[in-house]
């Protein structure tokens, strides 16, 4: 088992992972603000920015990203060398479901042996009537991981009727609910956790306290105006945690670049987020 | 992993699939139109039309085809060589369902060691209450097909309660959906998708903007004039789409040869459906 | 993958196959007409008749078979060779079913290995609530029979749900109904299909024209006078079918040799149902 | 595949086997009448009797008699050899079911390879709504016995919603269920049926006339009069059944070895229930 | 089969296992009365004191724990070497279901093979709804535990509909019940069984009369002064009760090893509550 600070998905012991899942999870729809992100090719370019230290794509994206990346170098312009973090379960929004639930569609063997996956990773629903099955397949989706000595991933999302139906909690973003769900990334064997923001830098600092040193980076979550945003993530790094996992904020933009140098700096370099933004 | 441009199922690039699965779909009842349609061997004979880039059929008349190839060769009539897609799930219209759900009914293993199939089919009902079930089936398919390198064909149709129930759907041929459908094709790992004709040469434009050029075919649908139904499929050839899945519009005519003539043109050559059917 | 023609359970392409799983399927209560027959070794000693090409059992009478047929033999009274067909599948009448189902009691390789099988079979219910799981048990079924290159007999009744609630169908017996269960036998893969006899000739003849020259027998059915249920085997065979499977209709004869001559005259000698009867 | 009249848990064809698996069906409470009976080591010691020929336990107490019989062996008592039945499922009471059902919880081959099994043993609830899912369980159960040459032996108690709400029947003693029951014993393919003993002689002979030589024991069943249990044996004998499978009736007395010697002279020596009382 | 009195687990025949599953369990809201227990390496710590023969974890927290303890080696401290035992199942409150149960997220095999664990452990809920498959995943369990001879100790907390709901039980505290759980231990082939303290002595006496000399240690439960909490481990152990399971009685605390040298004396050297305080 090796150390996920040896894994290049890290960069100094942090993460900027791009995540491009959208088609899966949601559809064209994600793509219709700036139609050029519908074209795999163009996210992987994207991904090619020195912040990103790993794009997230499902299988189909992960096989077309590979044959990108040979094309890409015999083409002699350079090569696109962001490691692959191959996502192994997703779900469409197009199904009518009782409870939170996303099937695997990608086996570890086939990630690791043929794509070369450098990571692998799991959406977890705990709360939702689906949680004791989805911990059945993350625990075969962990312990293959082991066997091929890649580092696995957890999107941690409590929600679903267990939450949603106990007065105890305040939905998704109560800080106990995004805490309790961080924990079970450590409890469970991931290797980091991602996890939603739940608004506060206490809240991500308490989260910490929670995870036993586990590796934890923050979900890039709805669109705010850059400086917000750079607050949440540099007070996210402040707190003890390891990054950022982002999708619609970057590819979203006309021109992404700018965000991805200033991210750079926070992630990487503990830049303050108006540092980062000059 | 083989690029689909060099299977046989492909002919620069594009494809003509003639299905035959409609006596396990519908049963008997879609071959009075046209009786001898009934008889496998007849349509064996229409597929060996050069327009015609792939068979597909479900595993017992796949048997029944790889015989009756055989015999054919003896007879020295003619070798009937046209490749074959076996389809690995359907269903029948006999049973009652909750949702829509297509079980399989044949292995990779099966289809390509012993039945020698030059590419795979599978169906896929995203937005039934089933679709995850399916998810994980495909996932089975698709990495099979990797490991016998044949390509897999998804025919992607949405449908079931998710869209029926959902207000922002306007049912399976809403374009959305269509498109939806088609990017699951790239993003689960198809080689090549199948979907509905939406209505409009606009909506398959869209749609391929969606897919990062996976190749796509139109599903051949309801009996329309020939005129109409060659401006569809031209409509989709000039919006980036790569032909033609057809049954019924072809082995329920008395002659399918002038039709399959015009298809080979428009589909391969690039004629306009006026040209083609002169 | 042998051609049934070659097979010991077909004589001159035709089959009679001597259904014994009655004892699973309904109990004691179906040997009570003839007490005798509750004792296999009665039916096995039936079955040794030259007209019976294949005796269907369950497994466990299926082993009781081969340890009579060494014992048999041992006496030197004659040699019991009948073929065995192994039932795969059965069901109990004492179990209360949201819809008929017939669980798996034998593999495929249980019965060809241990107990030297020349062929298999399996009860499917298209139009069952159950009908995809059958499917999928079958597809297991037909594909290790592939392997161990032994033909598959399809118990094709549809019924359930699906036909009962579908105005469109007239029940089990509706011919189209039936054709559509004979055309599944083709389509799934099957080398001899059984079927109900649907009342009439031409509605035999009709389904014959839909599976395209699979192998079919009739289903004994309720008793009827010699004379009408020859006439029957007869239209069967007139009509392209290729013979007939049948229990209580002989094993709860006093003596069924005198019928048993019969039968063999109209399946293997093409003799009218009269000239049988002489 | 032996013949189980070779098989050590029978004795010149017959059984008694002594079952003691009422720790796991029903708890402490059953050991309240005679506490020494919560011990294992004591009921141990009372299937050493030489009118026993088979002691019937879960997986643990399994576990727990071959240990006791290294140790009764190295104190140099006497060497407890009664052979062992691995009884494979069994159910608890805490629980709460729809039907009656009973999950395996020791496999074949851990009973054979791990305990050393002379047998193993099944229950069966045909006409439960888990009849089906029983089957199944009950097909790999005994085509892996086949393999390891042990006998298997059905405990055949149909009962559950499909007896209770079909009003042909009259509950589980109806000596018609208890005969489909025994008769199941010989389709799925057992060595030996283990069935509730209906009432009547007559009632048992019927059974016989139905499983073609199957082996048969009745089932203890509740406490009676030592004469009319042992005329309830004697009658089964008589019948044409093989013996008997008993708990409580014989654990549950302070000193059952009285009891033990009349029921060895009737199951072994044809003792009329008079002669062996004495 | 080793003896677990073989196994480091225990010592002279007795255990205190320190539980810290909660994280998994209840999540950071078992942590707040004493911060630092959030920390697992703070628990490692406590864990090493004499008293504990096993530190019970959950699979992430045992990967930790292995590397903590390469860690701690380094340092030159002292090497941490208290045994590891795997919890194999575990759920979060945070789920709604419609009745206990306890997914299984770590292998035997993984937890043996890559974490070396001295010991295994699993959580059954006899009395709920999904009982039955509970007790077929404890099978596979038990029976690779037995391939890898590493003792395996049952959680057997019976609880749920099947108790809520039957007048003739007064809920999991019930000694009827507690003893049930308890005989379910040896039954189902258990080395160990942690039991609720069902409260008196007199209780646990009746237990132990049930499990056939089976290892059992009482389980924690809630917060009592320490005089009480000695009195009830002092009673079990006096009863023939072989310890306990403990974990917010012990991490809650500022200074834990108070407590732990005084049931050190309780457990291991039979000492009185009294004198154990002093």
């Amino acid at each position: 088992m090796k150390d996920i600070s040896d894994s290049p998905i890290t960069r100094n012991g942090n993460s900027l992972i791009l995540a491009y899942d959208h088609g899966t999870e949601h559809g064209p729809v994600d793509f219709q603000p700036m139609p050029k992100s519908a074209d795999p090719k163009h996210v992987f370019e994207v991904a090619q920015h020195s912040a990103v230290t790993a794009i997230a794509l499902q299988k189909g994206n992960a096989e077309y990203y590979r044959q990108w990346q040979k094309k890409y170098d015999e083409d002699v312009i350079e090569y696109g060398d962001t490691p692959l973090l191959v996502k192994l379960n997703g779900n469409s929004n197009l199904a009518k479901r009782d409870d939170y639930y996303s099937p695997k569609q990608c086996t570890v063997k086939y990630a690791v042996e043929e794509l070369g996956a450098e990571a692998v990773g799991y959406t977890m629903y705990a709360g939702s009537l689906h949680e004791d099955e989805m911990w059945k397949e993350f625990r075969e989706v962990q312990e293959q991981a082991r066997e091929y000595d890649v580092p696995v991933v957890l999107w941690s999302y409590p929600r679903g009727k267990g939450i949603e139906e106990n007065p105890d909690y305040r939905g998704q973003k109560d800080p106990e609910v995004v805490a309790y769900g961080a924990r079970l990334g450590l409890e469970l064997g991931a290797d980091m956790v991602k996890c939603k923001y739940p608004g506060e830098k206490e809240d991500w600092q308490k989260l910490e306290e929670n995870v036993g040193g586990l590796k934890t980076v923050m979900s890039g979550g709805s669109k705010r105006s850059d400086k917000t945003f750079l607050r949440d993530v540099s007070d996210t790094i402040d707190a003890g945690g390891n990054g950022l996992a982002v999708g619609r904020n970057i590819f979203q933009r006309e021109d992404p670049n700018e965000l991805l140098d200033s991210l750079e700096k926070v992630i990487f370099e503990q830049a303050s987020p108006e540092d980062a933004l000059k």
